[in-house]
């Protein structure tokens, strides 16, 4: 089978621009775990490629926990007592403590006070909260528009509402399934329940979706897998409703954080030396450009879930700036200006030669194990000796060729000659169509 | 079974002035690997805890060695023409080089030469020899001593006087049981043959001493046997009696120079991987004191014996200077002073917490190993997600459930996690009390 | 059986002279992979050691590879129109593409221009070109007599002869046997096919052919097989005739580039943790002199025939300078005096004490292994103890006692110990003689 290379023809500061723009299209959206925010968000990517979206209802028990009530929202304020709204839901969805019972009530500053959360190194930054599984109401505000509240005369009453419902419903994701020649499949997970967080993580939604849109374009080896769903809980229920098929997940990768300027960094699977964690490294590697390689830790995204012990999936993260790592993380400084096309583009770039190495990572026997082959008989040496030359494909086919030795895979051989991938896999290209390896079984 | 936190209430300022005023007593004593002065040393140490004193016969073969006649010693000096004692035993034991046979004569420098001993290169202090296995005597002195005799006319003669017995009789040495819950036991051996010589080894004495008084006060997962005995012969002996029971020793530690300013040292067993070296780097690595860690070699203190390669026990040693790497090493500069309270508390401080890390290092199973548990159903996760803060006890609690899969106990997980082993101890205690973790048997 | 040094009486200078002088006297013969200059050499080489000539018939299969047509060469020129040769294969023999195919002809220098190679970036240095497997004629020349031809009148003619043949006939090798006590052998295996290049390689020539001389007045424990074959044809042709015996291949060197003033070098053997690999490693390490380690690649010398997977002998290569890592390498500038007696003497020196320390790699088990055995009772113990004093044999001896438990080796021990071996072997003597150590069998 020839597999496409997923590279031809990519243009990437189109693409780039494209996913910036589909980014700009879903900041404003509020997301949460649950509720229409995500299934208004899996509606605009089944825009851009096939996506059955399935609702798991309330109180559906997944493994340890039980899914919750969804929580919807219309409309949040604190009003002065001249009607303005100094707090505005409609001004940005960050406002709301995420997953907010509704309140509507009248009280002084004082009674405000434990429901208000500012970040006061960043005076002018709201803060991302959220109270998934304590019934809690409150608003996130900048520390000027908490100072401003200060300056007010003690006994000035607010009108606070927040018009939400939680409600039993439903809790909604996304799979897009790209099909290759194999069922073997690669996972690409990324997380969709944050409201308006640009970095963190429509970035990697974004990107999830032209890659899958370029995927389908391809002929590929390995079926992709795409799950779009609400980090933790959503990963787990994923994970609850397909125990009985994640054999067949061969590598994975959770997407998030992949649009700021920071170098991408990678953290690796549990497993730590899986085919997934060998192939990232050598494309980082070889990249030319700076990067960053994390040891895999118990917290972080979704590959949480995945390499829970119960799994232990060779799932690793492909992120620029990591969770915490960038002094916008979880505030309204992420947003769409934070990242940029350029930097989309090149987390694409790098993950799709990620993929292509999974793609052509076999391995080969030697037919002529003793001795070098005569390259030459079969066309495939340069015909004057002496000084070298031009001989990085003549180097790459002798690594192929003393390494192919049924324990090694390309991916293998190219880490051990420190050779790209690609040419590596240029020379056993040459040398299996010159009789001189066969394909291992795999 | 609740075992007892060692540390609770350790008034390590205290104990460091006890120690070191316990050193101070038994630094006149003349001790060697036999004889009245190891008897001596015993008796008091027994003052402070049970101790068995056992008595080993001259003549009994312990593997390739014979145990030797005993020795002791009333009286030595060289005396002047004029009757001054211009050596003098009296005035210091280490003048007497150590197993000297009996002598009474008069002789001119030229015939005394071949048995005084100085360290030329520091002229105040007398050095310490013995001579344990070829008969001879001799005279341990200064330099300056030793450059006032040559400025004597040389026909001046001495008067050359050892007082020794070296006869049929014991060797010695004392043993501790602080019995724990189980019958496995920590073995912490110290050498106790050296006569007026503070750092090596009154410290490492003063501390198993204290160590054992301690354990005794505490309910105890392991059994404690604290030897102290006469270095090589004695722990030679020691393991000659002891062959058929050496499978209980689950750890151990030798403790010698542990009362110096120099930072702490550990020198790992011979099996270099064993637990106890994990326990020690890792008490070290989060002490926030420099350190320095040594792979074992066959040369120091008894470690040579326990980890010889018939028995390969795993037994460390826990030291701040090594041997011979401060420059008072076996000289007369060895005294009290060299050796501080506050020092020996420090020692005594980080062997207890190497020793919590063995008593409370077990291994469990994650009884919810698919995703991870929703901690907030058990009251274990605070409940306002966002922003990063406090978290350090929720991320011990992921690394205890993630790497609690039957292969790694909690010692492992916190060299995994670089977190302190109290942290992932107390987040076990949190995981175990709420039904998420079985205890493994051990 | 008594192995013997090969170092003894070693007249380091006198033999680094005397491999000198012999390169001096190849160095004009006109070498390639078959023809007169390979037998013409071989004979020289028969004057010092007793030496099989082997001649394999053109035509011959040996593995992928068939033994080509021998080519020789009387004379070969291009001569300008006033009869000058302009290029003079009697000047040096670099001057002819190896290989080349007879002509005889008169062209325009644009005619003749695609069989020119030259330096550009070294304008007075001759370049080594071959084509042994595409019929080829062709000049090497320096840019400088280039640039002189481009000088010339367009139109002018030359006179173009190479008067070689290439016509059936033999590739020969030469192969040397030094037996010992054992039928494993080390292999000594060196190029003999280049032209008048000094370094590359009638340094590993000379260095082989002195090193089984020395051989030869040794009694060894193994026995030595020096292989001088062309390179890769002719250690396919040796590899393919001697298929059958290569387990007897017990470690082996390729010796290449061995006369120049860089520092030692060691490729690894494609095994890399094999004893030679240790063997050369620790003797450049306590060489006290600079060097380099290089892991094993599949292009180089032939240790990429005896590492093809296949075979994957344990046979790595000694060098100073890498090929391709001085300039002159594969040109004319790689004369004579490249190569210094100093260097070659440094080489040989260094492989002596590699064979040294595996003439005496054996294995012993500590027949005392509870403990210290009492060194003093076998009088291998200084009798005072004390102030550490001259006490590297007794630490050597107590590293051989503990580490001799059946699992490693003498050089194990010398690694593990940073002592070298030479050291660690008296050691050994002197336990294995008083009756503590029994030899492993091998």
């Amino acid at each position: 089978m020839e597999v496409t290379a997923l590279k031809n023809d990519l243009d990437l500061e189109a693409v780039g621009e494209a996913m910036h723009r589909f980014l700009v299209e879903l900041y404003p959206i509020c997301r949460s775990i649950t509720g229409e925010g995500v299934r208004e968000t899996l509606r605009r990517i089944r825009q851009h490629i096939p996506l059955d979206i399935h609702e798991v209802p309330t109180g559906t028990p997944v493994f340890d926990w039980t899914i919750p009530r969804e929580w919807n929202i219309r409309d949040a304020y604190i009003k002065d007592p001249a009607g303005n709204r100094v707090v505005d839901f409609r001004s940005h969805n960050l406002h709301v403590l995420g997953y907010s019972v509704p309140v509507k009530a009248t009280m002084t500053l004082a009674q405000l006070k434990e429901h208000l959360f500012t970040s006061p190194e960043h005076p002018d930054w709201i803060p991302y909260r959220t109270s998934y599984y304590k019934e809690q109401w409150g608003f996130c505000l900048s520390q000027r528009q908490r100072d401003a509240l200060d300056g007010q005369p003690p006994d000035t009453e607010y009108e606070v509402c927040i018009d939400s419902t939680l409600e039993a419903g439903h809790l909604t994701y996304g799979e897009s399934l790209v099909p290759g020649a194999r069922s073997d499949e690669i996972l690409i997970s990324c997380h969709v329940c944050h409201p308006s967080l640009a970095n963190d993580n429509l970035s990697g939604i974004a990107l999830a979706t032209y890659l899958a849109e370029r995927l389908s374009q391809c002929t590929l080896r390995y079926s992709y897998r795409l799950v779009f769903a609400p980090g933790t809980i959503g990963a787990i229920a994923w994970l609850a409703r397909n125990e009985g098929h994640l054999d067949r997940i061969r590598s994975g990768l959770v997407l998030a954080c992949v649009g700021d300027a920071a170098p991408s960094s990678y953290k690796k699977s549990r497993q730590g030396d899986a085919e997934i964690d060998h192939a990232v490294e050598h494309v980082l590697t070889h990249s030319g450009d700076e990067y960053a390689l994390l040891e895999f830790s118990p917290y972080g995204y979704d590959e949480r879930q995945y390499g829970s012990p119960g799994f232990n999936l060779p799932v690793g993260c492909l992120m620029r700036s990591p969770p915490g790592a960038f002094p916008e993380y979880h505030t309204s400084a992420d947003g769409p200006d934070l990242v940029r096309p350029t930097y989309l583009a090149d987390s694409l770039n790098k993950l799709v030669a990620v993929l292509e190495v999974l793609e052509h990572n076999v391995g080969y026997r030697n037919l002529k194990p003793k001795c070098e082959p005569q390259l030459g008989k079969y066309g495939l040496y340069g015909a004057l000796g002496g000084k070298a030359e031009g001989r990085v494909p003549e180097l790459a086919m002798l690594w192929v060729l003393n390494y192919s030795d049924g324990a090694h895979s390309l991916l293998d051989i190219a880490r051990k000659a420190g050779i790209p991938f690609a040419h590596i896999k240029r020379a056993a290209d040459a040398l299996h169509e010159a009789g001189l390896l066969e394909a291992l079984v795999d």
